[in-house]
């Protein structure tokens, strides 16, 4: 690039009092103005965060090393960036933040590394899991809009671990997919069909992730869940999940997935499910009643609160395909 | 690790308000005081980032996945974390933050990714780059300490570039050190060499760093300059160059790394030098006198400002092992 092309404001002598701005500056002529946004923040917080704990020099390089070390781990089957954004809770807010919900919707919660795109269709009453060990488990589930009328042919992802804590992609020698399923809702917005019950297991702890919950003395479990996504068209993607009541993880999740509203009780089919399912009366059952929010009433949520936000900063609020800028004019 | 051991505040229902503050608790029980006060910190900064820019998943993949591609270029010979560190402005930062100055010594700057610890020890007058297309420059230096007395015997590493704006490590087929050398100042705190005169030259930039660059419409260049650096008990270590004024990247370094007080005029050497150094009367001429500062000085300045810095967050501060962190007595 030649430098007489590019106009940059001039810079020296830059302090910790100075540095911030003037490195805000040198990037301000990016013509992403998202772009631009987004870095100016970073930097600020970057060099905030530098500045409030006095960091050294020997903690920067230990910093820089995890980070190679985090990055040298990931491969085609492992993703440990988002791994170290799921234990510091980042994952979680940026769903929450990306995808707010009103009250009367079904709150979403961390999609988690273990989604896959080879699932096999299934139809209502299919078993998704072949574990023999695992405890077989009915699961009868609606899909309804925020005004309750039921949401017919979604497209259902539904994934869970085996009896062992492990998903199918964690087997080296595996033959295809186990645990996983797409489901379509019918026209009552109902889906069912046969699983396991859930159980607790740990995230990938061998690596530079894992190393670093044991200096914080954290454990690495994640409580009992199932995995649900949705998508269908007007409506925003729900990536959820649900977690059964009284697991020992229950309040300290690894990555802060649990909601209470997303916490079940597996019940007993009884008399009426045992009929209309062909299970035994006893057979464990799960249900749950799920909701979307429209496409609509998410992005004006999602409007609503970048304003709040900026206008925290002392900002004027700009929204450019969807997400806020800063307004000059 | 067995859960039943590990004592963690019960937490569920986290929320885009209420996330950071449980995080933080999440980490309360490392034992580690600096550490759990930098990751305090750091999940403050990360989330409050994520809050003010209303990241978006895509967003967050975007960034997680840039993060990675920074890790997997890393290498023996190439730190992609650092080159970062140095574009957005944190390596100068932390450098500033942990090697204070007082007014009356010299301004430290940014290490870079070419110092080596191969460099011969040479002694006074050796040249030091064996380019024959260098543009032969003779320099002269002083090391003194902050009252004016000469420091003798400091270990002084100084390392530039080739005519080309290349490092001898960056060339896969060398055959030793160049363009680099350890001396040793004398009893009048002389040290002196020759050298050739420095060129700008580009950071790596064929990686995701200069693609960054790119968007930013930044520049990848260094102005010219030649890296100097000090090391002497009793003085905290220093990490300096010296840029030559009037060079077309002065005050545009990719880097931040140029300072006034590090700007210097490149003259010929007259009658005096000619003569005391044998060399001819219009041979190229770097003079600088360099002060250390002590130690004691450093830690009581560093100090110092910890305590204004945690003060600003209302937090009382307390020591340990130089560092600070929060005094909850």
């Amino acid at each position: 690039m030649d430098p007489s092309q590019v106009k940059i404001p001039p810079m020296k002598d830059l302090t910790v009092d100075n540095i911030t701005e003037n490195v805000i500056r040198m990037n301000s002529l990016c013509e992403d103005e998202r772009m631009k946004y987004v870095l100016e923040r970073l930097i600020l917080h970057l060099h905030d965060f530098a500045r409030e704990t006095r960091l050294s020099s020997k903690e920067w390089m230990t910093g820089l090393q995890f980070l190679t070390e985090v990055g040298k781990i990931c491969s085609d089957v492992r993703q440990e960036f988002i791994l170290l954004s799921d234990i510091l809770g980042l994952s979680i807010l940026v769903d929450s933040i990306d995808h707010p919900k009103p009250p009367n919707s079904t709150e979403g919660t961390v999609l988690g590394p273990f989604h896959t795109h080879e699932a096999q269709e299934m139809s209502p009453g299919d078993p998704i899991s072949h574990d023999p060990k695992g405890q077989p488990l009915l699961v009868v589930c609606t899909l309804k809009d925020t005004q309750g009328r039921p949401i017919e042919n979604a497209k259902i992802d539904i994934w869970e671990t085996d009896s062992t804590g492990h998903y199918d992609v964690q087997y080296a020698d595996r033959e295809g997919p186990d645990g996983r399923c797409v489901m379509r809702s019918d026209k009552d917005g109902v889906f069912w069909f046969k699983a396991i019950t859930p159980v607790p297991y740990p995230i990938p702890h061998d690596g530079p992730v894992g190393k670093l919950l044991k200096v914080l003395r954290r454990h690495p479990f994640r409580p009992s869940h199932m995995h649900f996504m949705f998508q269908k068209e007007g409506f925003d993607h729900l990536i959820t999940a649900l977690y059964l009541r009284n697991d020992p993880y229950e309040t300290s999740d690894a990555v802060f997935g649990v909601k209470d509203s997303l916490v079940v009780d597996q019940g007993k089919a009884g008399p009426e499910y045992a009929e209309k399912y062909n299970v035994s009366e006893d057979h464990a059952l799960l249900t749950y009643d799920f909701v979307l929010v429209s496409d609509a009433e998410t992005s004006a949520l999602r409007e609503r609160n970048s304003k709040v936000a900026l206008d925290n900063l002392g900002r004027k609020v700009k929204i450019v395909n969807g997400l806020p800028v800063p307004d000059l004019d």
